[in-house]
């Protein structure tokens, strides 16, 4: 941990006096203590809150519907004062809360964790963030000093770079192999990185952390191993570095578009068919895990989770003492108390399902359609079927010496024929260091209102490549 | 600003192309851009609002209740698609948002301090904050440095104290004068502190920034006059620094216990009967000021906002960008919408009305009940009418010698007899320095459901210091 984490101390001013021997504290004291508003001072009494059985109530795939069932009714209240220390009700949320979190919400992403990733050693906790970005960047300030080094995966989710540049850390890529038909792995990569260090990047510090989407990675959709993610841990021990896991994607998986997808699942089954996690293989608190509610409830809501060891989650509970302080405690409200009247853990798996059934339809769907283009079957276009997540990437291969024209004469095909995507070289750490990599284009599944659309944003692909390979002629 | 500040760039992935000559962009384009997921995948479709008309309705004071208009209905549909571009909808606000805050609300913390305190300059803009405390912790990081000075009235909000330790900066106290006849105004002693600077304070480095709570200042509940800001403010000036104000409490103004309470206030009445801000007397943005929705809608809304210079606002903007990013959208439905249902800025103006009213009559059922106890008329308890805020202090006399001892018996006697305050020595910046002065409770009049349990409390402290008078004699 970083000087700054440890050296931070809180001071507080609500002393509580030490009484002297024989004095006993009154049974029921008035505090003028703290300055929280009494309940009654707010000015909402109650929030009824409509919940939606399933995703697209009106347009969702039969296919994928087998795991719904209905409820009885699909709303439900949130009282200014309940009885129920599972729901939090207005008095609570409303008012000033612990910075890590309301306790039964804390205790909830605890059981989750320990349901579906267990992690490997004991001394773990829980706490909560303002959503995923938030999480990484408390993570960062507990590891990361000025001239600290740091290891990513080349192409990565790039806002993390802004943090990165603002602490003065030097970001070492890793490089990746992908393609339609390769084993995504880069432990040897990263190997080589390690064991040659001094040569590769005389003068700076050995890395100290490792920052890696192992799920539906972002841009690629791949998925690691767990052979993979092994071999990685081995040389997190043997390097000292330590592991920061993003998994906003993990509950997306799929099965290949070649493959009968599988939508009736039980929450365990669910569970077994996950891609697992670092956190899970982990034995002596080496790897810090970070959740988001963003991408399976709402990004609006700015939370999200860490998991990792009592010490980190402490320390980064003391930085957002002085950052961000607690989670909107209205956000907390409506994730805690749905959950809730979803059935508590299983139900809200029972939800994540039905979430990623849908991403799972639109995933075939839009894999197919774009397997289907002429692009594709004239071998511009190598879709890549993701394992993982919210994007389907896909190499766009003009020839090695095409690369950077024909993505520039691809831009302006796309913008004029209509489809909005990302281009490799705008998600590589370092554009140089990857630069004969970055020819490919990240499509996300998650916005577009319907499969449809997918579809016709295929064919607006298509012809955008075409009209550049024509070009290039 | 900050060096840091002034570095600080964010990169995006997101390019939009810059098309050729001739060259025109798609009239109805797809967007595979973004990982936004569809408003179909939140789980919440609706949210129905309960207001209460009034604070404490059932037990509301009759003699604050001129204010109060009966509502035709007490609650509103939060729907998922809303055609008023002035209620955030669930679409939204549980979608990812601008860091700033969504528009509507910006615009109407815009509208509000154009209309309450009026800057003294036309280029400058608002954004909204997880709250004030997290407001003031991205003003700190775009002007402080390791080892950079800073100006803080002697006793104060102390949490601010931890974010200027981790960033390392030299926290200079200004001495206060105070009592239940003096006038607040420490601009002698800040004058002396600067024109002495390299004596009192040898080798530090001058002072860039001011902290004040100038209006219900916290803990002393005194409020600085036009008078005294300008005398401030020409100091800024001449010495260079900026002056951070934090006003919690400015709409909670009192009258004194010996005036007759004005409670039938129209809007434009309440804004005239304000203390006024530093930011209307700014002429250069030389000002921040920093406010929040935790004392007068609800602290769990984690949600405030920053009025200041333009380039400031970007500042703390970019910051934003990498820590906190966007409050809570939760959080932005319920303080926009119900504003909003309210009758937007004068209705909201009329519900902060209404919770001032009632504070102004706990405040004076509290502060009379206080110079009634025994304590009082003995001169040991020196009641200090406050003239704005959340907390009404009072200096508790046991003679100069017995200033320490006194305090330490007088936290048992509380502990003992039930009552909670907060003692002056934990609010110092630095004890050592005001030690002379820390003679004083603070006691909060927010959180108590009643004012029959003020009085109890009185009670309750009168009974302490009289015990503490006789085990010192």
């Amino acid at each position: 941990m970083t000087d700054r984490a440890k050296a931070r101390v809180t001071r507080h001013f609500w002393s509580s006096a030490k009484l002297p021997e024989g004095e006993k504290p009154h049974p029921a004291p008035i505090s003028l203590v703290g300055g929280m508003p009494n309940h009654d001072f707010f000015p909402v009494k109650s929030i009824r809150i409509g919940i939606s059985e399933k995703p697209f109530e009106d347009g969702y795939h039969e296919e994928a519907a087998v795991a719904y069932e209905p409820q009885p009714d699909s709303s439900f209240l949130v009282s200014q004062v309940a009885s129920d220390p599972l729901e939090i009700d207005l008095k609570t949320g409303l008012q000033y809360g612990f910075t890590s979190g309301t306790k039964c919400l804390v205790d909830f992403t605890r059981d989750f964790v320990e349901k579906v990733w267990r992690p490997g050693y004991d001394e773990w906790s829980t706490m909560l963030t303002c959503g995923g970005s938030n999480g990484i960047d408390k993570v960062f300030d507990s590891f990361l000093s000025k001239g600290d080094s740091m290891l990513l995966e080349e192409f990565t989710f790039i806002p993390v770079l802004n943090s990165l540049a603002n602490l003065g850390v030097h970001t070492v890529p890793v490089k990746l192999d992908f393609g339609p038909d390769k084993n995504f792995d880069f432990s040897a990569n990263l190997k080589e990185v390690l064991e040659n260090w001094d040569t590769l990047h005389p003068g700076k510090k050995k890395p100290k952390l490792l920052y890696t989407i192992p799920t539906g990675q972002n841009p690629l959709g791949v998925a690691q191993t767990t052979e993979h993610k092994k071999k990685i841990l081995e040389l997190a021990e043997e390097h000292d570095f330590v592991i920061l896991e993003d998994e906003p994607y993990a509950y997306l998986n799929f099965q290949k578009v070649s493959e009968t997808p599988k939508f009736d699942l039980t929450p365990q089954e669910f569970i077994d068919s996950l891609h697992g996690s670092y956190i899970n293989l982990d034995t002596t608190g080496r790897v810090i895990r970070t959740e988001t509610f963003s991408k399976v409830f709402a990004p609006g809501l700015r939370l999200g989770f860490l998991a990792g060891h009592k010490r980190v989650i402490q320390s980064c509970t003391q930085y957002s003492d002085l950052s961000s302080r607690a989670p909107s405690g209205i956000s907390q409200i409506l994730v805690n108390d749905t959950i809730r009247y979803m059935g508590g853990l299983d139900g809200w798996l029972k939800w994540i399902i039905k979430v990623r059934n849908e991403y799972l339809v639109r995933k075939n769907a839009f894999v197919k359609a774009l397997l289907d283009t002429e692009a594709a079957k004239k071998g511009y276009l190598k879709v890549m079927d993701p394992e993982c997540g919210m994007f389907v990437s896909s190499i766009v291969d003009f020839g090695k010496d095409n690369l950077e024209k024909g993505t520039e004469l691809l831009k302006t095909r796309c913008a004029v024929n209509g489809v909005g995507v990302v281009y490799g070289g705008a998600m590589a750490v370092n554009y140089e260091f990857s630069k004969e990599r970055t020819n490919f284009v990240r499509m996300a599944i998650c916005y577009t209102g319907s499969t449809d659309l997918l579809v016709e944003a295929a064919a607006r692909l298509s012809k955008s490549v075409l009209e550049v390979a024509a070009q290039l002629e």
